[in-house]
Protein backbone atom coordinates (compact mmCIF):
# COMPACT_ATOMS: atom_id res chain seq x y z
CA UNK A 1 0.00 0.00 0.00
CA UNK A 2 1.47 3.45 -1.25
CA UNK A 3 -0.32 5.64 1.69
CA UNK A 4 -0.14 5.09 5.50
CA UNK A 5 -2.68 6.43 7.83
CA UNK A 6 -1.43 7.99 10.44
CA UNK A 7 -4.44 9.72 12.36
CA UNK A 8 -7.72 10.00 12.20
CA UNK A 9 -9.39 13.43 13.99
CA UNK A 10 -13.47 13.75 14.45
CA UNK A 11 -14.65 17.00 12.77
CA UNK A 12 -18.24 16.97 13.32
CA UNK A 13 -20.62 14.56 14.06
CA UNK A 14 -23.95 14.29 12.37
CA UNK A 15 -27.30 12.01 12.30
CA UNK A 16 -26.01 9.97 9.57
CA UNK A 17 -22.82 9.88 9.45
CA UNK A 18 -19.39 11.14 11.21
CA UNK A 19 -17.29 13.77 9.30
CA UNK A 20 -13.51 12.61 9.83
CA UNK A 21 -9.76 14.30 8.54
CA UNK A 22 -7.87 11.32 7.73
CA UNK A 23 -4.09 12.59 7.69
CA UNK A 24 -1.87 10.09 5.56
CA UNK A 25 1.46 9.52 4.47
CA UNK A 26 3.34 8.61 1.60
CA UNK A 27 5.42 5.58 1.89
CA UNK A 28 7.77 6.31 -0.96
CA UNK A 29 8.01 10.05 -0.97
CA UNK A 30 6.95 11.37 3.06
CA UNK A 31 3.96 13.22 1.46
CA UNK A 32 1.43 14.55 3.81
CA UNK A 33 -2.02 15.15 3.31
CA UNK A 34 -5.02 15.77 5.24
CA UNK A 35 -7.81 14.10 3.82
CA UNK A 36 -11.47 14.78 4.59
CA UNK A 37 -13.91 11.49 5.25
CA UNK A 38 -17.20 10.44 5.64
CA UNK A 39 -17.56 7.76 8.07
CA UNK A 40 -21.05 6.15 8.50
CA UNK A 41 -23.14 2.80 8.96
CA UNK A 42 -23.00 0.52 6.41
CA UNK A 43 -26.52 0.25 4.44
CA UNK A 44 -28.44 -2.83 2.66
CA UNK A 45 -30.79 -2.93 0.01
CA UNK A 46 -32.68 -5.94 -1.26
CA UNK A 47 -34.35 -7.02 -4.92
CA UNK A 48 -37.66 -8.30 -3.11
CA UNK A 49 -39.59 -10.13 -5.33
CA UNK A 50 -43.79 -11.79 -5.04
CA UNK A 51 -44.74 -14.78 -6.02
CA UNK A 52 -46.32 -12.95 -8.99
CA UNK A 53 -42.71 -12.01 -9.99
CA UNK A 54 -43.15 -8.52 -9.40
CA UNK A 55 -40.39 -6.31 -7.64
CA UNK A 56 -41.40 -4.37 -4.53
CA UNK A 57 -39.77 -0.89 -4.97
CA UNK A 58 -40.66 2.73 -3.50
CA UNK A 59 -41.00 6.13 -4.70
CA UNK A 60 -39.21 8.84 -2.23
CA UNK A 61 -38.18 12.31 -2.01
CA UNK A 62 -34.16 12.13 -2.00
CA UNK A 63 -32.78 15.43 -0.13
CA UNK A 64 -29.79 15.21 -2.15
CA UNK A 65 -31.09 15.66 -5.64
CA UNK A 66 -34.07 17.34 -4.53
CA UNK A 67 -35.75 14.82 -6.81
CA UNK A 68 -38.18 11.77 -6.35
CA UNK A 69 -36.40 8.30 -6.97
CA UNK A 70 -37.84 4.79 -7.57
CA UNK A 71 -35.51 2.36 -5.66
CA UNK A 72 -34.76 -0.99 -4.08
CA UNK A 73 -35.92 -0.42 -0.83
CA UNK A 74 -33.11 -0.93 2.24
CA UNK A 75 -31.41 1.51 5.18
CA UNK A 76 -28.87 1.85 7.50
CA UNK A 77 -27.62 -1.10 9.61
CA UNK A 78 -27.30 -0.30 13.13
CA UNK A 79 -24.38 -1.27 14.93
CA UNK A 80 -23.83 -5.02 15.96
CA UNK A 81 -27.09 -5.57 14.07
CA UNK A 82 -27.69 -8.66 11.49
CA UNK A 83 -27.11 -7.00 8.04
CA UNK A 84 -30.29 -9.28 6.54
CA UNK A 85 -31.91 -8.83 9.80
CA UNK A 86 -31.56 -4.61 9.36
CA UNK A 87 -32.43 -5.10 5.94
CA UNK A 88 -35.89 -7.06 6.43
CA UNK A 89 -36.93 -4.75 9.09
CA UNK A 90 -36.04 -1.38 6.62
CA UNK A 91 -38.31 -3.51 3.69
CA UNK A 92 -41.36 -4.45 6.32
CA UNK A 93 -41.30 -0.77 7.66
CA UNK A 94 -40.71 1.10 4.32
CA UNK A 95 -43.12 -1.41 2.46
CA UNK A 96 -44.59 -3.33 5.24
CA UNK A 97 -43.93 -6.56 2.96
CA UNK A 98 -41.96 -9.28 4.60
CA UNK A 99 -40.08 -12.05 2.51
CA UNK A 100 -40.18 -15.75 3.01
CA UNK A 101 -36.29 -16.70 1.25
CA UNK A 102 -33.42 -14.18 1.38
CA UNK A 103 -30.40 -14.51 -0.46
CA UNK A 104 -27.02 -12.15 0.14
CA UNK A 105 -25.71 -11.06 -3.41
CA UNK A 106 -22.99 -9.40 -2.18
CA UNK A 107 -21.53 -6.05 -1.21
CA UNK A 108 -20.31 -2.83 -3.04
CA UNK A 109 -18.24 0.35 -1.20
CA UNK A 110 -20.63 3.24 -0.73
CA UNK A 111 -18.59 5.31 -2.32
CA UNK A 112 -14.92 4.24 -2.04
CA UNK A 113 -13.54 7.83 -2.57
CA UNK A 114 -14.26 9.25 0.33
CA UNK A 115 -16.66 7.01 2.20
CA UNK A 116 -15.53 3.79 4.70
CA UNK A 117 -19.19 2.41 4.75
CA UNK A 118 -20.35 -0.38 1.98
CA UNK A 119 -24.03 -1.46 0.53
CA UNK A 120 -24.81 -4.94 1.14
CA UNK A 121 -27.22 -6.25 -1.37
CA UNK A 122 -29.71 -8.98 -1.08
CA UNK A 123 -32.59 -11.05 -3.12
CA UNK A 124 -35.42 -11.88 -1.58
CA UNK A 125 -38.59 -14.23 -2.63
CA UNK A 126 -42.19 -15.18 -1.60
CA UNK A 127 -42.68 -11.57 -0.57
CA UNK A 128 -45.78 -10.75 0.89
CA UNK A 129 -47.86 -7.84 2.03
CA UNK A 130 -47.92 -7.93 6.06
CA UNK A 131 -48.53 -4.46 7.52
CA UNK A 132 -49.24 -0.92 6.77
CA UNK A 133 -45.39 1.32 6.11
CA UNK A 134 -44.21 2.64 9.19
CA UNK A 135 -41.74 5.64 8.43
CA UNK A 136 -39.68 7.67 10.05
CA UNK A 137 -40.80 11.11 10.49
CA UNK A 138 -38.78 12.61 7.29
CA UNK A 139 -39.32 9.48 5.39
CA UNK A 140 -42.14 10.59 2.26
CA UNK A 141 -42.21 7.13 0.10
CA UNK A 142 -44.98 4.98 -1.21
CA UNK A 143 -44.82 1.57 -2.68
CA UNK A 144 -44.35 0.43 -6.38
CA UNK A 145 -44.65 -3.08 -7.82
CA UNK A 146 -43.06 -3.32 -10.91
CA UNK A 147 -42.70 -5.40 -13.32
CA UNK A 148 -39.27 -6.79 -14.81
CA UNK A 149 -40.07 -5.35 -17.96
CA UNK A 150 -41.20 -2.17 -16.50
CA UNK A 151 -37.72 -1.62 -14.41
CA UNK A 152 -36.11 -2.94 -17.33
CA UNK A 153 -37.56 0.31 -19.37
CA UNK A 154 -37.19 2.39 -16.08
CA UNK A 155 -33.74 1.82 -16.43
CA UNK A 156 -33.08 2.93 -19.98
CA UNK A 157 -35.42 5.75 -19.20
CA UNK A 158 -33.34 6.81 -16.64
CA UNK A 159 -36.39 6.93 -13.72
CA UNK A 160 -34.61 4.93 -12.00
CA UNK A 161 -31.14 5.76 -11.57
CA UNK A 162 -29.96 5.00 -8.12
CA UNK A 163 -26.45 3.87 -8.30
CA UNK A 164 -26.87 1.19 -5.29
CA UNK A 165 -30.42 -0.16 -6.91
CA UNK A 166 -28.69 -0.84 -10.13
CA UNK A 167 -25.38 -2.39 -8.24
CA UNK A 168 -27.44 -4.61 -6.76
CA UNK A 169 -29.16 -5.52 -10.01
CA UNK A 170 -25.49 -6.09 -11.56
CA UNK A 171 -24.79 -8.43 -8.28
CA UNK A 172 -27.53 -10.58 -8.92
CA UNK A 173 -25.38 -12.36 -11.10
CA UNK A 174 -26.25 -15.51 -13.72
CA UNK A 175 -29.89 -15.78 -14.99
CA UNK A 176 -31.36 -12.77 -13.26
CA UNK A 177 -28.63 -10.91 -14.81
CA UNK A 178 -29.10 -11.86 -18.07
CA UNK A 179 -32.77 -12.37 -18.10
CA UNK A 180 -33.09 -8.95 -17.01
CA UNK A 181 -30.41 -6.92 -19.72
CA UNK A 182 -32.45 -8.79 -22.60
CA UNK A 183 -35.35 -6.32 -21.63
CA UNK A 184 -33.39 -3.47 -21.72
CA UNK A 185 -33.37 -0.97 -24.81
CA UNK B 1 -43.01 17.81 -3.44
CA UNK B 2 -43.50 17.28 0.37
CA UNK B 3 -40.85 19.04 1.91
CA UNK B 4 -39.36 22.90 0.66
CA UNK B 5 -36.59 23.94 1.13
CA UNK B 6 -35.84 27.00 3.34
CA UNK B 7 -32.35 27.84 3.47
CA UNK B 8 -28.92 26.68 2.61
CA UNK B 9 -25.98 27.57 5.03
CA UNK B 10 -21.99 26.33 4.23
CA UNK B 11 -20.49 24.67 7.00
CA UNK B 12 -17.19 23.94 5.78
CA UNK B 13 -15.60 24.13 2.50
CA UNK B 14 -13.37 21.46 1.58
CA UNK B 15 -11.41 20.46 -1.24
CA UNK B 16 -13.51 17.60 -3.04
CA UNK B 17 -16.75 19.45 -1.54
CA UNK B 18 -18.97 21.82 0.20
CA UNK B 19 -21.07 20.63 3.67
CA UNK B 20 -24.15 22.27 3.52
CA UNK B 21 -26.67 22.44 5.96
CA UNK B 22 -30.53 22.35 4.29
CA UNK B 23 -33.20 23.71 6.35
CA UNK B 24 -36.34 21.59 5.09
CA UNK B 25 -40.09 22.43 6.03
CA UNK B 26 -42.28 19.33 5.58
CA UNK B 27 -45.78 21.13 3.69
CA UNK B 28 -48.20 19.19 5.08
CA UNK B 29 -47.05 19.29 8.42
CA UNK B 30 -44.94 22.54 8.71
CA UNK B 31 -42.08 19.93 10.46
CA UNK B 32 -38.67 22.16 9.85
CA UNK B 33 -35.46 19.52 9.78
CA UNK B 34 -31.60 20.63 9.42
CA UNK B 35 -30.21 17.84 6.76
CA UNK B 36 -26.75 17.74 6.22
CA UNK B 37 -25.35 17.88 2.71
CA UNK B 38 -22.46 17.08 0.63
CA UNK B 39 -22.16 19.86 -2.24
CA UNK B 40 -19.73 19.24 -5.26
CA UNK B 41 -19.22 19.05 -8.82
CA UNK B 42 -20.34 16.36 -10.87
CA UNK B 43 -18.02 13.67 -11.93
CA UNK B 44 -17.60 11.41 -15.31
CA UNK B 45 -16.58 7.96 -16.48
CA UNK B 46 -16.32 5.93 -19.08
CA UNK B 47 -16.30 2.26 -20.83
CA UNK B 48 -13.39 3.05 -22.89
CA UNK B 49 -12.78 0.19 -25.37
CA UNK B 50 -9.80 -0.63 -27.44
CA UNK B 51 -10.14 -2.02 -31.14
CA UNK B 52 -9.41 -5.06 -29.96
CA UNK B 53 -12.48 -5.28 -27.59
CA UNK B 54 -10.84 -4.73 -24.34
CA UNK B 55 -11.60 -2.30 -22.02
CA UNK B 56 -9.14 0.32 -20.44
CA UNK B 57 -9.42 -0.14 -16.73
CA UNK B 58 -7.23 2.04 -13.50
CA UNK B 59 -6.14 -0.18 -10.28
CA UNK B 60 -6.30 2.93 -7.47
CA UNK B 61 -5.55 3.37 -3.73
CA UNK B 62 -8.91 4.64 -2.29
CA UNK B 63 -8.56 6.58 0.76
CA UNK B 64 -12.56 6.12 1.80
CA UNK B 65 -12.00 2.35 2.32
CA UNK B 66 -8.30 2.05 2.00
CA UNK B 67 -8.47 -0.99 -0.62
CA UNK B 68 -7.27 -0.82 -4.19
CA UNK B 69 -10.05 -0.97 -6.68
CA UNK B 70 -10.14 -1.78 -9.99
CA UNK B 71 -12.26 0.98 -11.92
CA UNK B 72 -13.82 2.45 -15.01
CA UNK B 73 -11.28 5.76 -15.43
CA UNK B 74 -12.99 9.14 -15.00
CA UNK B 75 -13.16 11.70 -12.32
CA UNK B 76 -14.48 15.23 -11.40
CA UNK B 77 -15.97 17.59 -14.27
CA UNK B 78 -14.53 21.19 -13.75
CA UNK B 79 -17.20 24.22 -13.26
CA UNK B 80 -17.75 25.19 -16.67
CA UNK B 81 -16.39 22.45 -18.34
CA UNK B 82 -18.07 20.00 -21.08
CA UNK B 83 -18.53 16.45 -19.77
CA UNK B 84 -17.31 14.59 -22.70
CA UNK B 85 -14.00 16.55 -23.02
CA UNK B 86 -13.55 16.21 -19.03
CA UNK B 87 -13.93 12.76 -19.45
CA UNK B 88 -11.78 12.64 -22.07
CA UNK B 89 -9.40 14.64 -20.22
CA UNK B 90 -9.28 12.11 -17.07
CA UNK B 91 -9.04 8.94 -19.20
CA UNK B 92 -5.79 10.62 -20.72
CA UNK B 93 -3.98 11.72 -17.40
CA UNK B 94 -4.55 8.77 -15.86
CA UNK B 95 -4.07 6.16 -18.36
CA UNK B 96 -2.47 8.43 -21.53
CA UNK B 97 -5.53 6.51 -23.61
CA UNK B 98 -7.43 8.73 -25.83
CA UNK B 99 -10.39 7.20 -27.74
CA UNK B 100 -12.00 8.60 -31.49
CA UNK B 101 -15.64 8.08 -30.66
CA UNK B 102 -17.64 8.79 -27.75
CA UNK B 103 -21.24 8.34 -27.24
CA UNK B 104 -23.33 9.76 -23.93
CA UNK B 105 -24.81 6.53 -21.79
CA UNK B 106 -26.53 9.14 -19.13
CA UNK B 107 -26.10 9.96 -15.46
CA UNK B 108 -26.85 8.60 -12.42
CA UNK B 109 -27.36 10.64 -8.99
CA UNK B 110 -23.63 10.12 -6.86
CA UNK B 111 -26.26 9.42 -3.62
CA UNK B 112 -29.35 11.34 -3.94
CA UNK B 113 -29.78 10.74 0.05
CA UNK B 114 -27.23 13.31 0.93
CA UNK B 115 -25.57 14.69 -2.40
CA UNK B 116 -26.35 16.55 -5.43
CA UNK B 117 -23.94 16.11 -7.76
CA UNK B 118 -24.58 13.34 -10.71
CA UNK B 119 -22.13 11.12 -12.36
CA UNK B 120 -21.74 10.77 -16.06
CA UNK B 121 -21.60 7.73 -17.68
CA UNK B 122 -19.77 7.24 -21.73
CA UNK B 123 -18.92 4.80 -24.27
CA UNK B 124 -15.93 5.69 -26.37
CA UNK B 125 -14.34 3.17 -29.06
CA UNK B 126 -11.15 3.28 -30.76
CA UNK B 127 -9.17 3.94 -27.58
CA UNK B 128 -5.65 3.78 -28.48
CA UNK B 129 -1.97 4.88 -25.96
CA UNK B 130 -1.21 7.68 -26.92
CA UNK B 131 1.16 9.55 -23.87
CA UNK B 132 2.76 8.56 -20.66
CA UNK B 133 -0.43 9.00 -17.85
CA UNK B 134 -0.04 12.18 -15.26
CA UNK B 135 -1.13 11.92 -12.32
CA UNK B 136 -2.48 14.33 -9.73
CA UNK B 137 0.16 14.10 -6.54
CA UNK B 138 -2.04 11.78 -4.26
CA UNK B 139 -3.59 9.41 -7.05
CA UNK B 140 -2.11 5.97 -7.27
CA UNK B 141 -2.61 3.94 -10.14
CA UNK B 142 -1.93 1.66 -12.90
CA UNK B 143 -4.03 0.74 -16.11
CA UNK B 144 -5.05 -2.78 -16.36
CA UNK B 145 -6.76 -3.78 -20.18
CA UNK B 146 -9.12 -6.06 -19.37
CA UNK B 147 -11.11 -8.39 -21.16
CA UNK B 148 -15.01 -8.78 -20.95
CA UNK B 149 -14.74 -12.30 -19.68
CA UNK B 150 -11.85 -10.76 -16.74
CA UNK B 151 -14.37 -7.94 -16.11
CA UNK B 152 -17.51 -10.37 -15.67
CA UNK B 153 -15.45 -12.78 -13.50
CA UNK B 154 -13.86 -9.79 -11.56
CA UNK B 155 -17.68 -8.54 -10.66
CA UNK B 156 -18.71 -12.10 -10.28
CA UNK B 157 -15.90 -12.08 -7.41
CA UNK B 158 -16.39 -8.91 -6.24
CA UNK B 159 -12.68 -7.57 -7.37
CA UNK B 160 -14.56 -4.70 -9.22
CA UNK B 161 -17.44 -3.09 -7.28
CA UNK B 162 -17.35 0.65 -7.46
CA UNK B 163 -21.21 1.38 -8.04
CA UNK B 164 -20.63 4.01 -10.55
CA UNK B 165 -18.13 1.25 -13.02
CA UNK B 166 -21.32 -1.20 -12.18
CA UNK B 167 -23.96 1.67 -12.77
CA UNK B 168 -22.48 2.59 -15.96
CA UNK B 169 -22.05 -0.83 -17.31
CA UNK B 170 -26.08 -1.17 -16.58
CA UNK B 171 -26.46 2.41 -18.81
CA UNK B 172 -24.72 1.21 -21.38
CA UNK B 173 -28.20 -0.96 -22.17
CA UNK B 174 -29.18 -3.24 -25.58
CA UNK B 175 -26.91 -5.09 -26.81
CA UNK B 176 -23.62 -4.49 -24.80
CA UNK B 177 -25.08 -4.92 -21.64
CA UNK B 178 -26.68 -8.68 -22.98
CA UNK B 179 -23.97 -9.78 -24.16
CA UNK B 180 -21.82 -8.74 -21.25
CA UNK B 181 -24.75 -10.48 -18.40
CA UNK B 182 -24.43 -13.96 -20.66
CA UNK B 183 -20.33 -13.46 -18.85
CA UNK B 184 -21.86 -13.04 -15.51
CA UNK B 185 -21.52 -16.17 -13.03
Amino acid sequence: MAWEHLQSRLLHSFKIFNLIIDKVRNKKTGQELDLVMVSGPDAANVICLTPDGLLVMVRQYRFGTREWTIELPGGLVEKEENIEKACARELLEETGYKAERWQYIGKVPSNPVFMDSYVHHFIAWDASYVQEPQLDEEEVMEVQLVSMDELAAAISSGDVSHPHTLSALMKAKGDFVFNFAKKLD
